[in-house]
């Protein structure tokens, strides 16, 4: 089995989408991260859903989070107000702190996905064909292909 | 909205679950990760899916994916076994090396779950009730409820 047949589709998102629309794309898919693409379709990084709540939250708030607890509803409108004004440019790790992106080509082995997943560290690798992305493994993916349950199983 | 109510049943492991069961479970539930509790239900830590990758790929293929392309399909015999034979417990990082454990109690408000889940850049957030893992809550599961579609929107 190789990488495009493991490929399942996978939002992408771009540098100039606002925030709010990659959370809301998040929690509509139940995913806990996106795909960033360049304009032309490549790949630029991932953009996990932890960065933006990281973004959401102050920082003092992150230090002591009973902080949080004053807040009320209303803080659900303010956040919303807050991601839509910002693009997801804004808010990836600069170039030094980012993660080598995960990526594999599409005739790579499952085991090859293990393999770049195993060394980024990373819960998903983006799968591309030609350089533009054409969806993505996840490791429960991974798993679920290289373990499937016995048929006795309950 | 409380943490109780956010939170979703997610699958636990014990410390002496085999290692090929837990991958199952994310598998199975296409989960990045799952909980492990001690014997008393207590949360003990988490146990990402990356881990797991992480021990079934020797280290020298981590460092040059492309030598898993020699691998053939029945490597995931070979790697069954070898998951069967290990413990939960034998995979976690050592102590010092391991992230504090992002939990809330059942009654700590959605703001606190996103400043516990900034804080520890988890992309879930355990909850418990009386000292017992009830279920958790994941990144895109606070996404979609601090941030629900507009009722217009495709």
């Amino acid at each position: 089995m190789h990488a495009g047949e493991l490929a399942e589709p996978f939002p992408v998102v771009g540098l100039a989408t606002d925030v709010l629309t990659a959370a809301r794309t998040m929690g509509d898919r139940r995913l806990p991260g996106v795909i960033v693409c360049e304009e032309d379709g490549r790949p630029h990084t991932i953009l996990p859903g932890s960065q933006v709540v990281r973004f959401m939250i102050p920082a003092y708030v992150q230090d002591d989070p009973t902080l949080a607890r004053v807040y009320d509803e209303s803080a659900s409108e303010k956040l919303m107000t807050k991601l839509s004004k910002r693009t997801v440019r804004d808010l990836l790790p600069e170039p030094q702190d980012r993660d080598e992106l995960p990526v594999v080509d599409q005739d790579a082995t499952i085991l090859e996905v293990a393999a770049v997943m195993a060394r980024m560290r990373s819960p998903l690798v983006a799968v591309v064909e030609g350089g533009r992305v054409i969806g993505a493994v996840t490791v429960s993916r991974l798993f679920e292909a290289l373990f499937p349950q016995q048929p006795d199983a309950s």
